[in-house]
C-alpha cells in the first residue's frame, strides 16, 4: 500500500479545490463521503457507490472493533478487501461513539471506560488502542482519539479536555505503526475563539498528515456557532494539507463548509433520511410518504442522473416506503448520496471557473424558497 | 400488448422443455419465479433478476389489492411499468393469503369475508372481484380464484370445496376482460386421487390458458403427499399448455415437480430463508450464521457465478447478518434465487440431451448427503 496524497489546485476566495490520489483511485475535492458504519453503507453495494460518483467512504471504528472485531477484519486483508470496495476509506476514531455510552466520571487521562451498546460489557478504549484498531483496520486515512464534548460544555470544561486531547494525539501519533496510512489530528474547542485557536495550533505543531474539525453538528448547536467553530479553526490549519469537517452532511452546510475552506464532509444524514422517506431536491428536502405523491408518476427530481430517478416514479418509491420494503430505502438512499455528491461536483467546477460564491448564494436561495 | 405463447419443445420421460414467448422476452422451461409479493421481490433490483437469469416474476394480488391498491397501479401503466420491470409477470389469485386469514364460516357460494391483516377492516373478495383486480394489475399470467383447503382437510370437505372452486372458476373465465393476459385455471383436491381426477378433468373442461395445480406445500404435509398430489394431477392436463405447481421451492421438490411434468414454479423460500442467513449449496443449506464461517474468506459456494460469490466471502456476509445489514439479505437473496435459477438452467440441458432421470439423481445424492 503507497500512502495517498493530496494536493490543492486552486482557490476562489476561501474555497478549495484539490486532488487526491491513492491506490485506490483518484477523486477531487471538494468531496461528500457516504457513511459505511459496520463495513456497509446502509442497502447499497459499491457498485452503487462507484455510479453515484463516490470518491471516500467513511467506517466507524467504535462499530467495527465490537463486530466484526478489527482482528477478523485484518485478516480479510482489510477493510477495502474485507467490503470489495475499490475506493479509498476512512475510519473515525471512536470517540464520538464513545462519549455518547460514556458518563463524565469514567473519562481519565489514560482513557475512556463505557458499556458496550450491544451487550453492556465493560470496555476501556485509550488513544493507543483507537490507533491500533485503526491499523488493523486498515483504512487509507486514520483519526487521533478524542474528546467530543458537547458544544455547550463550559470553557472550564472544554479548556481541560482539549488539553487532553492533545497529549491524547501526541500519544496516538507515537504508536502509529502503519506508516501507509494517513494519520489526522482532529480540532476540538466547541464555541470557543481562543480554545480552537489553542487546539488548532496545538494539533498543527504535530504535524500530522491531514486535520479535521470536530465537535460540531453534534448536539443541536445554532447553525451560526457551528460556522464560527469552523472560522475559529481553519486559519491555522496548513493550505498543503487535507481538511475534513467531521459529521456535517446538510447541503447547506457543505457549502458553508467549502466557503471556509473544507475539503471532505461526512454524515450519516443521506441514507438515515432515506429510511423514513426523505430526499433531498434542489427545491429543499420532500418526504415522499406525503399523499400528494401517490399519483406522481414522475422521478424524485427531474434532471436528476441517479440510478433512482432515472427508472421509478415516486408512486412507486412512496407505496416501498409506505409497505417497508428495503428497496424503497435502497432507492432513496442512491437518490440523497448522488444528491450531495452531484453538490460537491458542481461545487468544484464552480471553483474551477472561480464562480463559487455565485453557485452557493444561487443554490442556497432555492433549496431555501419553501 | 400481446398474449403470452407456450410451446411444448420436447419430452424427456415425463420431464418438459418448453418455450414462452411475450413482449417481455422470451424464456425457456423449466423455470423458477422469484416472488415480488408487494411489487418488489424482497431487497432486490430488476437488473439484480436479470442478473440471475430470471425468465419471469410473480407478485402478489392479495397484497397490492391493499397497497397500493390495483387502480393506481392501473395508472401507472400496470405491474411492470409501476416495477420497472422489463420480464413477464405472473399475479397469484389472493386465495392463498385470503383463506389463511378467513375462518370456514366466512366462505360462501358468493365469496369469502375476512379482516385485513393490516388494519382488521372487512373485506370480501369474490372470483369477479379477484379477476377484476388482475386485469387492473396487468400481469401476463393471471390465476382464477380458488379454494385452498388444508391439506387434513375431509375428503367431504374436500369434494364441495373444489366444486365451489369449478364454478369459481366459471364465473371468473365469464368475467375476465383482459384477453392479452392468459388466464389459468387451478387444479385442487388435497391428497385424493380421485378429487384431483375430478377437479383437474372439470377445469380443463372449460378450456384455459394453462394449469395451475394448487394446494401443495402448504400446512406441512409430506413429501409423499405432495409428489402423490401432482402424479394424480398432470395425467390430465393438455399437452400444449403451460403447468404452473405453486408455492413450491425447495430443489428437490422442483425435480420431483420437473420429473411429474411440471413447467414452473414459484415460492418465497430463496428471499425468505435468506433473511435468516441460510444459503443453498450443491451440498444442502447451510447457515452463515454458524461459527464455523466466522473467518472463512471463500465464497457461499466455489464456482457459482452469482454477483455475491463472485465479489464476497462467507465472512463478510455473515458479518452482515449478525449486525443486521440489509446488504447480506441481499446478498443472500441474489444467490438463493441464483441458485434455483441455474437449476433449471441444469435441467434444461438435461433434458435437451436425455439424461434428466441422471441429473435429478445426482443432484438429489449430493444434495441430500450431510
Amino acid at each position: 500500500m503507497t500512502k495517498m496524497k493530496f494536493k490543492l489546485i486552486k482557490t476562489d476566495n476561501k474555497a478549495r479545490l484539490g486532488k487526491i490520489e491513492s491506490k485506490y483511485g483518484s477523486f477531487e475535492t471538494p468531496m461528500f463521503m457516504p457513511v459505511g458504519t459496520r463495513a456497509t453503507v446502509k442497502t447499497l453495494s459499491p457498485e452503487e457507490l462507484y455510479d453515484c460518483g463516490c470518491g471516500i467512504v467513511l467506517a466507524n471504528t467504535y462499530h467495527l472493533w465490537l463486530r466484526p472485531g478489527e482482528d477478523l477484519v485484518k485478516k480479510a486483508g482489510g477493510l477495502h478487501r474485507f467490503m470489495n470496495l475499490n475506493r479509498p476509506m476512512l475510519t473515525d476514531c471512536g470517540g464520538y461513539q464513545v462519549f455518547s455510552l460514556a458518563k463524565p466520571k469514567d473519562i481519565s487521562e489514560e482513557g475512556v471506560k463505557f458499556k458496550s451498546h450491544i451487550d453492556g460489557s465493560n470496555l476501556f478504549l485509550t488513544p493507543e488502542k483507537s490507533i491500533e484498531i485503526q491499523n488493523k483496520l486498515g483504512a487509507d486515512i486514520i483519526m487521533s482519539f478524542d474528546e467530543c464534548p458537547p458544544a455547550s460544555a463550559s470553557h472550564e470544561y472544554m479548556k481541560n479536555s482539549i488539553e487532553r486531547t492533545l497529549r491524547w494525539a501526541e500519544r496516538g501519533k507515537k504508536v502509529h505503526s502503519n506508516k501507509d496510512q494517513m494519520l489526522f489530528g482532529i480540532i476540538q474547542g466547541g464555541p470557543y475563539e481562543d480554545l480552537r485557536k489553542q487546539s488548532a495550533l496545538g494539533t498543527v505543531a504535530m504535524d500530522f498528515d491531514g486535520y479535521s474539525i470536530g465537535g460540531v453538528a453534534n448536539d443541536g448547536e445554532s447553525k451560526e456557532d457551528m460556522y464560527k467553530a469552523i472560522d475559529y479553526s481553519t486559519p491555522y490549519m496548513p493550505e498543503d494539507k487535507l481538511r475534513y469537517l467531521m459529521g456535517v452532511g446538510e447541503p447547506i452546510d457543505i457549502l458553508e463548509g467549502v466557503s471556509r475552506g473544507v475539503d471532505i464532509f461526512d454524515c450519516v444524514l443521506p441514507t438515515r433520511i432515506a429510511r423514513h422517506g426523505n430526499a433531498f431536491t434542489r427545491d429543499g428536502k420532500l418526504n415522499i410518504k406525503n399523499a400528494k405523491y401517490k399519483e406522481d408518476f414522475t422521478p424524485i427530481e427531474e434532471n436528476c442522473d441517479c440510478y433512482a430517478c432515472k427508472n421509478y416514479t415516486k408512486a412507486y418509491i412512496r407505496h416501498l416506503i409506505n409497505v417497508d420494503e428495503t428497496f424503497g430505502q435502497r432507492l432513496l438512499s442512491i437518490h440523497n448520496i448522488r444528491f450531495l455528491i452531484k453538490l460537491t461536483e458542481e461545487v468544484r467546477e464552480a471553483i474551477k471557473e472561480d464562480k463559487f460564491l455565485e453557485y452557493k448564494k444561487d443554490f442556497i436561495k432555492k433549496y431555501s424558497k419553501k
